[in-house]
């Protein structure tokens, strides 16, 4: 919260709360935003990937003769233009260029840069690349079989005691829980276990990857991209093409979605390359159809959910299996998804074993609260199936076991002031809870958890001649943050937001920032903006003292002035931030506020959400009715961004459960590479989706903000579960509930009551 | 200089000094670096500007119906769509359109943004503009005439008392000086009085005025520009069309040449409201006759200039009237061109009368120095004129009366260390002084000075994860600066030079920066790099001291490593700055190093030039031999650069003496405006310049930096006078001296002896 600086007391926001206009938002629907693809250079060339067309193929030999002698091409590379190396950046190398092996449908092979794209597409053709087809595998329990296809020969599975002596797929295996399972279940009333099944989604951002590369003979490059993170981008480039970070200057284009699918590089370091061989600048503009085949989708699982419980819906010990496929490389977020997964309650035993396999698919990347939604999937139908056994309202019975302050969750720290309590009763106050419903009609209800990270963010903040503000930050804005940060910036100097200025400055402008992922920026961002403008108003007030001849610790300022205070301070009229801006140059020069740090105590938060559901036993197609999203926000900053928020994770989640799949044929190649066949959610398949923002001040920022972006995409799976499930009265376990699988399923329960 | 943390004493240069290659050198011989026109924007528009015709006219009226309702056009704009002011913007505002009067030919009169060139083209000649065309005069010494036709009904000249009831085209009266010079040229044994004519000149920047603009119909607007100063830009246009100054973020591109000719705006802000009113982005670039009829030129002037000595050459009085026209608008650098003119001597007694008077041709603008080398001609020329009768060796009679530390100054200050002495000393011991002249062949001298600006500048260093720095600094880098930047961080810094890397940071991204002028960049935006490093190595020293949990004070930053220094700091290996960069996320977050300032104390600089010429009796022609710059540095960070700025003033004062003239016809129109009619000087008609390096430390600067861009084109117009003077045998007093003019002069001679 602000503070009073007469009074050192906590001050009602003036701003912060508001819901002003963001200031990206005109651009944006006029088209004068300028995304990934916007950019242009003098001479630039048009780059393509040439990808495999199977699942697993050794590649004996590529030959780009033919392709670099048609007139037109400028460069061909392939993975001899990139050093191999050993450290962690490894996986991402080959991952962006073969080495040696095709792992999946997509990779990329070899990449042309050349004058126009039809000399390109002409050039791929040319290339003759020699595969010897291997067998491949792309289901995770298929690829944990001991005679699955093995993807790397030197893949040993870590975590596990002894160390193993053969390769598998298995990559990694964790453990996490406490207490004693056994015992929790020997001290149950009920003990219900399933088996669940999740297919890989997409986060299906409107833009697909594009960057503008351009690398000097002096082994200086600009490049221009579309991500979560140009720093990142910068730093991985750098090192895998051999480049000091500091000749890498990287610009972040505004950004047509990412939802974690931008965390990562895939183009980027094929087009420097191509770039610095062909000696000009090389833009690659990714197809949708490769954004499916060759981007990062969301691990597809496999998961064992034990849950006991006492008769009164007390939990007595949890036991999970998780298997998470990866795609070619390890990496699939189990570890977080477990952890996130099982959070929202206090377990007195709980045990977690989960594994990281690689198949034949693309990397996963990223895909909001990654991993989560999965294992909260398990949790929050099992936890749904106990409560209609034992007849509890499941808020209730959620209610009996929800985390709180002091709680010790599974994975490891103790909550501290945290709002899961708080969801649960909005959730149950609210009039959705209450809508009486009809025949083949269902109510789900789930919760759900994302830690919320922090990590290292700069911001510097430039006071102007007229005293109005830039303020430059170094997170990429996918969500409003730049008008978030404005408020901040606006509250905590008292002028208004209008006032304030956002940009979101290139890599070599202002120092490092972590991705925009995990929650993060409004809260990292937002204290380093918070900071950064408390160092300006310490210069400013100096300044006043400076005019005055006061000491500067006679000077106080207050919304928007500085004021003499305390009794030695003499009798001055307060000084507003336009007249010190415009008399910055008599008194010391430019004004500006920085600061850097690797921000700590990202606030946890807790979702609820409810959804009512009608399903057509004829077709079996499920209709979403209502939904409601009740989720701790910590504090506000701009509310319409965090309902945003609250409702896009949500429909991305509607999405997951009836709709969105990866379908692999037996061939090991993706079927519906296309938003005609990989179905999101439009508007016309949406009710309005309600939101109820709870507000438990995390204590870790100065204003109580937690990160909204993730939890909300975490129940959903699991309520619309529920509620399908409650309205055709069979426990769904596989997800997407599509209209085949709910068709199939009503056939098997027809079949087994007339059976 | 650089202090040694261990000792805290004076250490030598490591890196300061040497010659490493300029991170902008490859980009622009190779052609990938950026210039204005480089820049595209989806949607983008072209605008073309309409100028008058006329070097007088009032605008009856304007009729763009015509051109509104051509197809592709997107926008006319006029006068009237910007709103009138009273300010001191208000002659910028009529100057980059006028409003009711057309002041000169090619002055703006209305503008189109269309589809295409071709459009705006034909929409130009669709706007008919009612002119009643008005007397006019280009001339300073007939523009001050009683009868003259008047520019401005409102001019009150400023300056003189009584305040003059008439309004006349003398905006400005100035006079300065000290002592009684009357009774110094009563004590004179020589009074040399002469008067001088010197015709205005341009830059002759090889890129042309260009630039991008967008503006949202939300106010925020985006430039990109070719221009000395983006914040000045920024500043101004968002002024211009009442904006707020953070609403508009301007880039400044590569800049193909200034010299003080891009610090102001010309195009930008019509650019600007075009993209407003068209609501696509506008893309202007200047042709090159635009360049001469309508970008700022320098002054021409018209002076009188009376020097007395005694026998031994000790000057007793100087006084001087001089007349400088700047165009259409008050602002002739008169002022500090005559205080620059005068101050390489120590004058017992001067006064110094000025006029900026206003004239029909476009507005002056800034050329190195801007003013100095017209009244340096003047004095260098009588100062000639005496040592030649006086039969005194004009270096000797120069360091009789030379500047040194302690000279009070004409206009105003007392010098500190200050390097004419040096300067004429090295001059004198050059082999050049020493080579015999034959038939036809002549020498000149002359010294000039200029006084180095300081200025508001920011700077920031951001270190990245493998120990190399971005440095990002305001100022656009015109002649080198970047490398020099780079060596100032790796000096204080102690690492490589190829370890930082400099980039020119938009305006929301960095602080306010004044423009790129002055020869203040090497000093200021040098001093703030210095002082962003120091910042940073506090941080640096702080980070080891908290690994090695020793107090912050017990750790020194020495050649690239943090050690623990003193009694009880314990005993610990270096760390390097590699490593602190690689742990800092784990030690507290990003680091940066950040000053920001109003620079003063930048210390002036003096040059001695020597030059040969030869000068063919028949055509007149005047053939440069030789030609020496000698100039205090102060110190040369990269010498290279320093003489690269010696040698490029010495070829444009060359070009200004010998052939660069604006010729006006009778009606007012130039009748030179391309690089076939305005001959500047090219490789052939040069001999290698020759230069030394003075270093004469400026305490003002912790390296002893003082600026080097202007000073070095002070002297040449003299200098070359003096020589053809020499060679012809007859003193020349107006420049340019083209062949015309020394024919001319030739066969008046001829006469006189004839006669």
């Amino acid at each position: 919260m602000p503070l009073d600086p007469a009074t050192q007391k906590i001050r009602a926001f003036d701003q912060v709360g508001t819901r002003p206009l963001r200031p990206d938002g005109l651009d944006k629907v006029t088209g004068r935003a300028r995304f990934g693809a916007d950019a242009t250079a003098p001479g630039m060339l048009v780059g393509r990937i040439l990808r495999s067309p199977h699942a697993h193929a050794r590649i004996r030999s590529i030959d780009a003769t033919k392709a670099e002698a048609l007139p037109g091409v400028k460069a061909v590379v392939t993975s001899k233009d990139f050093a191999d190396r050993s450290d962690d950046l490894r996986d991402i190398l080959v991952n962006i260029m073969a080495r040696g092996k095709a792992l999946y449908e997509g990779h990329t092979v070899a990449a042309v840069a050349a004058t126009s794209a039809s000399v390109a597409r002409k050039a791929l053709k040319l290339i003759k690349v020699d595969y010897e087809v291997l067998p491949h595998v792309t289901d995770v329990d298929l690829a944990m079989e001991p005679d699955a296809p093995l993807l790397h020969d030197d893949l040993i599975t870590s975590g596990v005691e002894p160390v193993p002596t053969k390769p598998s797929n298995i990559a990694r295996k964790i453990e996490f829980g406490h207490g004693d399972v056994d015992k929790g279940f020997a001290e149950a009333d009920l003990v219900v276990e399933r088996e669940f099944k999740t297919e890989a989604t997409h986060q299906g951002y409107i833009e697909p990857h594009a960057c503008l590369a351009s690398v000097g003979s002096d082994g200086q490059g600009e490049l221009w991209v579309c991500t979560q993170g140009h720093y990142m981008v910068r730093d991985v480039c750098a090192q895998l093409l051999g480049m000091d970070v500091s000749k890498l200057r990287v610009t972040a284009s505004e950004i047509g979605g990412g939802f974690g699918g931008k965390t990562t590089v895939f183009i980027e370091p094929v087009a420097l390359a191509l770039s610095r061989k062909a000696g000009r600048p090389v833009k690659v503009v990714m197809t949708r159809d490769e954004v499916f085949r060759a981007s990062g989708p969301t691990s597809s699982t496999s998961m064992r959910m034990k849950i006991g419980v006492k008769k009164d819906g007390r939990i007595t010990a949890l036991d999970a299996l998780l298997k998470y496929q990866g795609g070619a490389f390890a990496g699939a977020p189990v570890d977080y998804g477990g952890m996130a997964g099982v959070a929202c309650y206090d377990y007195p035993n709980i045990r977690v074993v989960g594994y990281d396999v690689v198949t034949n698919r693309p990397k996963q990347a990223a895909y909001r609260a990654p991993g989560a939604p999965m294992t909260a999937f398990a949790v929050e139908s099992v936890i749904a199936e106990i409560a209609d056994t034992l007849k509890l309202d499941p808020i209730e019975m959620r209610l009996k076991n929800a985390a709180k302050e002091g709680t010790k969750s599974a994975y490891g720290p103790t909550f501290g002031p945290v709002g899961l309590v708080e969801t649960l009763k909005a959730a149950k106050a609210h009039p959705n809870y209450k809508v009486k419903l009809g025949k083949n009609q269902g109510r789900g209800i789930a919760s759900g958890f994302w830690f919320n990270f922090g990590g290292q963010t700069c911001v510097s903040l430039n006071l102007n001649i007229d005293g109005t503000l830039a303020l430059a930050v170094g997170t990429p804005d996918i969500g409003g943050s730049r008008a978030s940060m404005c408020l901040m910036a606006a509250e905590e100097l008292g002028i208004p937001y209008e006032n304030v200025r956002a940009i979101i400055a290139d890599t070599s402008s202002l120092g490092y920032n972590d991705v925009t992922d995990g929650s993060r920026v409004t809260f990292a961002s937002g204290m380093a903006t918070i900071h950064a403008a408390r160092d300006a108003i310490k210069k400013l007030c100096g300044r006043a003292a400076k005019v005055w001849g006061i000491p500067e610790e006679a000077v106080v300022w207050e919304k928007g002035f500085a004021k003499p205070s305390g009794a030695n301070a003499g009798n001055f009229e307060p000084m507003s931030l336009k007249e010190l801006a415009a008399n910055a140059a008599k008194t010391g020069g430019p004004i500006a506020g920085h600061y850097e740090y690797n921000a700590e105590n990202a606030g946890p938060s807790f979702a609820t959400h409810v959804v009512d559901v009608e399903v057509d036993p004829e077709t079996g197609f499920t209709k979403v009715l209502r939904y409601l999203v009740c989720q701790d926000a910590g504090k506000a900053v701009h509310p319409s961004y965090v309902e945003g928020q609250f409702q896009g994770g949500a429909v991305q989640g509607i999405g997951w459960a009836l709709n969105e799949e990866y379908i692999y044929g037996a061939d090991g190649r993706l079927q519906n590479a296309g938003f005609l066949d990989y179905r999101i959610p439009v508007a016309s398949d949406l009710p309005m989706i309600d939101t109820a923002i709870v507000e438990v001040p995390n204590p870790g920022h100065p204003y109580g903000v937690r990160g909204v972006g993730e939890t909300s995409i975490v129940p959903p799976m699991a309520a619309v579960s529920n509620a399908v499930s409650h309205a055709v009265g069979i426990r769904l376990t596989e997800s997407p509930m599509s209209p085949p699988r709910i068709l199939k399923a009503l056939g098997e329960q027809a079949a087994r009551k007339a059976g």
